[in-house]
């Protein structure tokens, strides 16, 4: 998605052309994952949870999306961000 | 942060501006939810969940995060994503 706009300022004609943030398809936050689907929703049925801790990732950059694989760690570090999982506790 | 690139292109001089998406921060996903923590991890213990079903935020916009407050549906169409939350079903 590539926005143009022109437009006119005084005699000169001006163009401004907005390009979308990396990766981020037009201030989207998911570039990659099932965008085939209109929604990504995910259930996890908490009794069947395995391991004491569980992370899920918040991020959309998780190779093995919905769980979290520590790709949180190169997004915040390239774009200054700050996002992380959600930790499921067994107790 | 607002990039500027100048070139030229045969003789007309282009100005080319990089904008950073929308709420975006660069790149960045998360624009506003507790920007002083270096990284925002949530924990939930499952066996204290309350409801059969409890959405969580994946889109970074709740006004409830960590919890899902709906607001990924007014993201989603202003910038064509198809991000949803992640669902803790207790059965
Ligand atoms: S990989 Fe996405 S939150 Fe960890
Ligand atoms: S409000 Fe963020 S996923 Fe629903």
């Amino acid at each position: 998605p590539l926005r143009q706009v022109t437009g006119e300022k005084g005699r000169k004609q001006q163009k401004m052309t907005v390009v979308r943030a990396e990766g981020g398809g037009g201030g989207g936050i998911n570039p990659e994952i099932r965008k085939s689907e209109e929604k990504v929703v995910d259930a996890v049925v908490v009794t069947e949870l395995s391991k004491n801790i569980t992370p899920y990732c918040r991020c959309w950059r998780s190779g093995t999306f919905p769980l979290c694989d520590g790709s949180h760690v190169k997004h915040n570090k390239a774009n200054g961000d700050n996002v992380g999982p959600l930790l499921l506790k067994k107790q």
